[in-house]
């Protein structure tokens, strides 16, 4: 059983939205913070995977959202590196009130780890993940199929910003999720409420890029739901893919 | 004597930049944070003054940074709300290093009350200060005489992102800080630090809205120094200026 760790963290004001919410990309730098807590706690930080020349590479995160943490809140976040196979690493995150200790969200998130020279993904070293006692699997993760923005889209450029980019020296990945949101309309924002939000990384984007965010809607029978299908490109090459269920607020 | 109330933050690496170092609109937001607290701790908060139809708009601050924080670092954030006059408040802010008590940043920043409905200036309540223990001042802060940009200034546009508005429904206004400091080139950005900031805020700015951010540069005698002038424009009305000096990293 893999090794749990868990932080507690205050829901800032400048992590939410006019909706009073936390924004997707808030929620998800907000449980990245904790898995890095973790990793510095076994002594197999970020900085020190650098100085083996190799780096964590996010390509997956697949959110069940129950109720978005609201500014002010306490909130529980839980992670685990719950197991891995030759390439893949995969990383669980339980949000939850910490008073109530209501469910507040789910993450699944796989990571792979890059050369920084090359790079290029490597296979994972058994030794490296020892410290997280996760388990080694066979199997590979398929995620969900990605649905692809209709043809003639709605889509609108973005410039990255010297504040996108982090210690990286890359467009931070939750940025990514921003420029796929911010595409919906008002109404849609203020009325409706993120359920569910599947997002692959493909390539990286850095300073000076301009981006080109794609999107569509799909109707379900369900007149309080629909699906949005977000793609992002950099001079042609897709950046990122995502879909995201929305349901109509109570 | 004004009560004091401070607040430990730990800064996390989404409110740093690629340097590693606290943003400035983060540094703002965070301080914003810990005065907040103070007022909800002393039952004056903003959404108890909006039930008597009122809010606080902030028109100015005065940074004042000896070391930006570091992404990991534990801040002190210390606020009181120092004195006030018929119509302005006067609030101050200490950023330290909690371990060393190194003193990082002072911010000294201009308050006024807006009522909701007419969205104008009111004078301020006494009633309302007690619980803070502000000094009541006749002097009026005239604060710094601010430069504008140059003619012909280099001038970027933003467009108003979902993510931009906050709970009162316009611009959070450490995002035209934002805005302003986007507009210098990558060389400047990595290699100077900002060592004081100006800034007054003159109308909001709302959801749909393009902005206009000039900037021009001022130089110093000392070469490894200067000063930014900057001005954000909506439809040719001034919303902000600010001045930044610069100085070079060692």
């Amino acid at each position: 059983m893999a090794k749990k760790f868990n932080e507690i963290h205050e829901v800032t004001f400048y992590e939410c939205d006019i909706n009073g919410t936390m924004t997707l990309p808030m929620l998800l730098n907000s449980v990245i913070k904790t898995s890095e807590a973790q990793s510095e706690q076994l002594q197999v930080s970020t900085d020190q995977l650098q100085k083996l020349g190799i780096t964590w590479v996010i390509t997956q995160h697949e959110m069940n959202i129950h109720r978005l943490p609201k500014v002010g809140q306490l909130i529980k976040i839980t992670t685990q590196g719950t197991s891995y196979n030759k390439y893949f690493c995969y990383r669980e995150f339980w949000v939850q009130d910490k008073e109530t200790g209501e469910q507040l969200a789910h993450i699944f998130s796989t990571f792979v780890l890059m050369d920084l020279t090359t790079r290029k993904m490597i296979s994972v070293p058994d030794d490296l993940l020892v410290a997280f006692e996760s388990e080694k699997i066979k199997r590979i993760h398929r995620g969900p199929h990605f649905h692809q923005p209709t043809d003639g889209a709605f889509h609108q450029p973005y410039r990255v910003r010297f504040s996108d980019i982090d210690s990286n020296k890359h467009v931070n990945n939750a940025k990514y999720l921003d420029w796929m949101v911010d595409c919906l309309d008002y109404d849609k924002l203020t009325q409706y409420l993120p359920q569910k939000v599947w997002i692959k990384f493909e390539k990286e984007i850095s300073y000076g890029h301009t981006i080109d965010s794609f999107f569509s809607q799909r109707l379900l029978e369900e007149h309080d739901q629909f699906w949005t299908d977000h793609e992002i490109f950099v001079e042609g090459n897709r950046c990122a893919s995502a879909n995201i269920l929305w349901r109509k607020r109570k």
